[in-house]
């Protein structure tokens, strides 16, 4: 770990974080819509989880070396939110194609920063309370990364058989310098295949947080998907000229929608993993922020001027009026100035469903 | 019946009707406030409780022979509400001392009006659909009343084991055109009891409607609170002076509280009770208002803009906004521009709990 540390002014130069901020954030309607998602919203403080994913990385790395990516539809918010960053900086989908030609046309652009530079990919809308934990460990990565044609993941050490996670396996047989051997990524396991992975102690979650060796990204992506990355070359290329747009409307048109995890990922030869010692949320459903969010009393959770009465382990969040429980557990209750929701807490990643019902009644006010 | 309709004219010109309208209402929280309590709000229609109860019976006995005890708090928005009337027949209560002074003012003051009137005595805050089949048995006991030195009420016949109301039992011995003779006041029952209730025919919900003889009510006045008789008769007298605000401030000082149906009702020596062939709720929760309320599908009953997912048997009042239910059952949302109501069901009663948090916590602006 000295020698991380040794390097640590010269590796904070060259890495470059791409933030990838293009999602719905479908499960935290009615707070979040498709002009405010998941990410422009304070969700874990006062700032937005794109604001404090940028504040946690810019004293590593410097504004001008993180990429955000986002669609079309975001690029003024998210300008908005991040003003420190060179306006180029904020990179627009013309439309979504999953995440595959979003991880290429990020490293790609990063390549034009800094063609050697280790690169990130960083989701926008985590919880990562431990920031100076995080930097350190971040840096250690891209470190590695400089130096070995690899990728790099920051796995957390699972504390609950999570069935809503991808994992990570490594092998059995140590570590190099705080990073160990990945054998394979796992889709979402069933109950009892995850309890087996938390008592192994050779499984992680994914973070979704990947720092790559740019050549090793280059090669990987040859190899598995050539033709998204033959599709991106010319808008890469047209990156800082007054062409960049168009050449990204052309690049995405009957561009495949591949998934980066299954296209590239579960086919890579290795990577390597980093348990991550920093406390950690995807925030991925209202139930999941409710463990993060103020205790309320008798259980309940959230953000709310609350009377319980015969109710406990709620997550509510309600702003400018009072909410009063009667007789009722295990509830989610988010109130905003058009949409109340009300939703048990197992259910809590089914509200797709109604986003499907608005889309389906024509609402769209109220996506 | 016949002799019944003859003189109906004669009769609908003699009756006199009080509205009681003093409640709280407090288990419509948050709809229902302190001052805007249940029979101003309109739950049941376009029209408050209050308006509905007083079209009920106006075309029977005219607006001047329509008289409306309430609160002093109230006395406007009582009047605003009923413009129709004489601003003296809103005659307001300078406290709250349940309703046996509520009633003994309630019948002399009829008296001053018509000293030979019967006298019905009604609850502002139920719900009658039937408004021709009220007025025609009104009209019934009006004229029974007249004639005979005796109370007249309508009871409900039971459609379910209920052991939220009060019971009248009746003598198994037939009928007088109508009428039965009734035997005793029973408190709430229990399950059991109820269940026997319902079976044997001989019970019937009290509506809290009475129609009274004025000769008998004095008599049993008399008998059974003549303390609060005493302490009454200057302000009745003083009825239409200038001098009825500080007489009836006068006679509530210090004047007992007690009820009618324990002190006088359950005391008599008998009753007759008219079989009620109109449809009727006292609408004492939101439960039972949401029997009555408009479906909304799924089993959902109330108002509102509702996208329900595997969501059914809710009662909804939410206005102003969509409400999306997911995997909730048997629950009351109520909403309103400061406070939001989320109670199961089987809870409806114990709204008043919240009441006195709020209470408790010095919310005087929620109640």
């Amino acid at each position: 770990m000295a020698s991380a540390g040794d390097t640590a002014s010269n590796s904070a130069e060259r890495g470059i974080c791409v933030i990838m901020a293009g999602g719905r954030g479908t499960r935290f309607w009615p707070l979040s819509r498709a002009d405010q998602p998941k990410q422009l919203q304070a969700l874990a403080s006062k700032r937005s989880l794109l604001r404090e994913t940028f504040a946690r990385i810019e004293p590593l790395v410097g504004a001008d070396r993180v990429l955000v990516i986002t669609s079309g539809s975001l690029a003024d918010a998210t300008r908005a939110e991040l003003p420190e960053l060179p306006p180029q900086n904020v990179v627009t989908e013309p439309v979504g194609r999953n995440t595959a030609p979003c991880a290429v046309l990020g490293v790609g652009v990063a390549g034009r920063i800094d063609a050697t530079a280790p690169v990130a990919l960083l989701p926008a809308d985590h919880f990562i309370p431990d920031e100076d934990i995080f930097r350190r460990q971040l840096e250690a990565a891209f470190v590695r990364a400089r130096d070995h044609e690899t990728v790099l993941t920051l796995g957390i050490p699972p504390t609950r058989p999570e069935t809503g996670y991808g994992y990570l396996e490594v092998a059995d047989d140590g570590s190099d310098s705080g990073f160990r051997d990945g054998v394979r990524f796992v889709e979402k396991p069933d109950a009892a295949t995850a309890e087996k992975y938390v008592r192994s102690e050779r499984f992680y979650w994914n973070s979704g947080i990947f720092v790559w060796n740019p050549d090793w990204f280059a090669a990987m992506a040859e190899a598995h998907i050539p033709e998204i990355v033959a599709r991106m070359a010319p808008a890469v290329a047209a990156f800082g000229t007054d062409v960049f747009a168009p050449a990204l409307e052309e690049a995405y048109t009957d561009c495949p929608a591949d998934s980066i995890d299954f296209a590239v990922m579960e086919k890579l030869p290795g990577f390597s993993v980093q348990a991550a010692e920093f406390r950690w949320s995807d925030l991925g459903s209202w139930d999941s922020w409710g463990e993060l969010a103020d205790t309320l009393g008798n259980g309940n959770r959230g953000h709310a001027d609350v009377i319980s009465v015969d109710s406990r382990d709620n997550v509510l969040l309600v702003r400018d009026r009072l909410v009063a429980l009667l007789g009722v557990r295990d509830l989610i209750v988010v109130d905003t100035p058009d949409a109340l929701l009300v939703c048990r807490k197992a259910d809590a990643q089914r509200i797709k469903e109604i986003i499907t019902e608005l889309e389906d009644g024509g609402r769209q006010d109220l996506l």
